[in-house]
């Protein structure tokens, strides 16, 4: 059995730097709740985030952009169309792509879209504990778009998933694990108002795909990516006075240095 | 002719409650503009948002939630399709599904798509003063998504209407306006910056669907929708600096117990 | 050559003032990123925005609104129908109608649509420097949605496409340039962080339609929307703790009289 690794605060400086310094250009093709502040988010910590959706356009701009964040939360037989050409061409060029699953498991329509997309070679999955569960046939997804398992439910799904797909999955919530399958990451700290506000989950993703644009070891650079967004949670939730003053609070705290 | 009761602010807190207890999961189908908000609004109340707009998935989905909004803001032939499909799941299932007609009466595609739609036992609909007079042919619509009438003037429309459809209508603007055709509850508050930000009338057709998911009186669940909605735009016009405060104290203001 | 004059503060008052006073309805057809911020831009500044996209629907309200916005950043096939419909609707109707070209020059599919509306005689069109020097082929684009060029690059590429389709043209950056092709005006100051938060370019654009239909002489109203918004970048930034508190402080400046 492996042993959890706590993470490491200082790589999270580092990433942070060179998020700010190599400003890489992050394509999103994510879901219509979230594409503000997922941009937002990618700004404040520096990166230069482009939503490109159309079938072709996606396809040629994922072969630019630095990587690829493919989220289903609210996928279309057009967008999957345009999503799927997107990934191939973000492998033709070589670049990192990563896959947010949400609510998977409960929807057939998403959860066989991203079973093909398993095949396609993901740098990174990024989502919750029933989502990842879902993805290994281990649950029947969750409430909607939030978990009913925690992410220590979900690890040996994780593992699995990892392993599998040779991939890095990272599960979030109250405690986060990012594994390869071989080695296990926990990222401690957040706040429970990072569920209370529409999309953090969803802007961790767009994190991890452009910390996976990074160089460095990958599995480091999506737990830094976790470990960003718990920092900023923690920070927020301190400052605010409801949901609302948390969302400016929470990029507040992502924009500074 | 009926007499007016005012709201009785005790209802309010009983719903809050339930809202908190119950975490009704909302499935949203709404327009492009406001979906961040909505989802944001009910997430400070405690309930789960999800949208879920593709055919087979809204299907699928409107089975699951709670109860279903349908706004038609930013209206398309495939939305509509899928809009339609889930309200007839959603009556399968026996779940409530709430009707808001934005900007219906000035463009022909969504009017006709909202005429057919009537005939679907909406739980409850919720509009703006000429949107609701627009719906039984006494108006040609507002400015746009802007009413140019007053919801006094709206009433005999919005008590024909609660009587034609066997439903609720409840008409927002200065004074709201919730009647079953019988009885008329009036919300009094709110504040005229509730106007100058997008979306609180959407993201109120919202709660009125979280409403209808709870136990209790329909009629003045729905009034409870609108009068937490005036008290928390009353609470955030009086702590605010301008339009762009208003916004984050308006969900802090919704978010606390 | 041109010389350039600098802007006059006088006219953004008059401007601010006729935009509360004629509250005109503007017609976006913008990008999903960006509607939010859109229309909670122009509801700050007394205008109605109405993001209506269907091509039926999208064609009849080009005629009712007081301009039409075309904003190409998430293209698709089917919004791209309907932008057509809607500008060849708003032109039968005399109604102006702006362009804002989104990273053009780097996607063929938006680069060969924007080439065909310059046929279609945009009141004005406004974009950053890479995409005003991709629009007449003396440029490949710029990163993303952002600029590689300053706005002085720019200017000879501003100068020509303004004289070439006999239209205003408007180039945002450090300065601000706005020109027909005879006349140049600059604007100063604004603040970096402008461009550390989505939309702020794409609602000047949105501004900028709003100012096209108001009396009084074009060249100067166009450059009073750019004025507006730097104003209120400025004002935002010196209260902002972040990027985040950044954006309700813009709202809030634009809002306040």
């Amino acid at each position: 059995m492996s042993t959890v690794e706590q993470f490491d605060p200082t790589t999270q400086t580092l990433v942070l730097q060179q998020l700010q310094q190599n400003s890489p250009l992050i394509h999103c093709m994510t879901n219509d709740v979230v594409q503000t502040f997922t941009a937002n988010v990618l700004l404040a910590l520096g990166c230069s985030p482009a939503m490109v959706i159309e079938a072709e356009e996606a396809e040629q701009f994922a072969a630019i952009a630095s990587s690829l964040l493919i989220n289903v939360g609210t996928l279309t037989t057009e967008r999957q169309n345009a999503m799927y050409l997107a990934v191939k061409s973000a492998n033709v060029a070589q670049k990192p792509w990563v896959l947010d699953p949400v609510a998977v498991g409960a929807l057939k329509f998403r959860t066989q879209f991203c079973h093909k997309l398993l095949f396609l070679q993901p740098s990174a999955i990024r989502g919750n504990a029933s989502e990842i569960m879902a993805l290994v046939g281990a649950s029947q997804g969750g409430k909607g778009v939030d978990s009913l398992n925690s992410t220590d439910d979900a690890l040996p799904a994780a593992k699995l998933l990892a392993k599998q797909v040779n991939t890095i999955v990272a599960i979030s919530g109250e405690v986060d694990y990012i594994t390869d399958g071989e080695r296990i990451i926990s990222v401690q700290g957040g706040n429970p108002l990072m569920t209370r506000v529409v999309g953090t989950g969803c802007a961790l993703s767009a994190v991890v795909a452009a910390c996976c644009a990074l160089p460095g070891d990958k599995l480091t650079n999506v737990a830094s990516a976790c470990a960003i967004m718990k920092r900023a949670g923690e920070a927020a939730s301190q400052r605010c006075r409801g949901t609302g003053s948390f969302i400016p609070e929470f990029l507040d705290a992502l924009s500074r240095p």
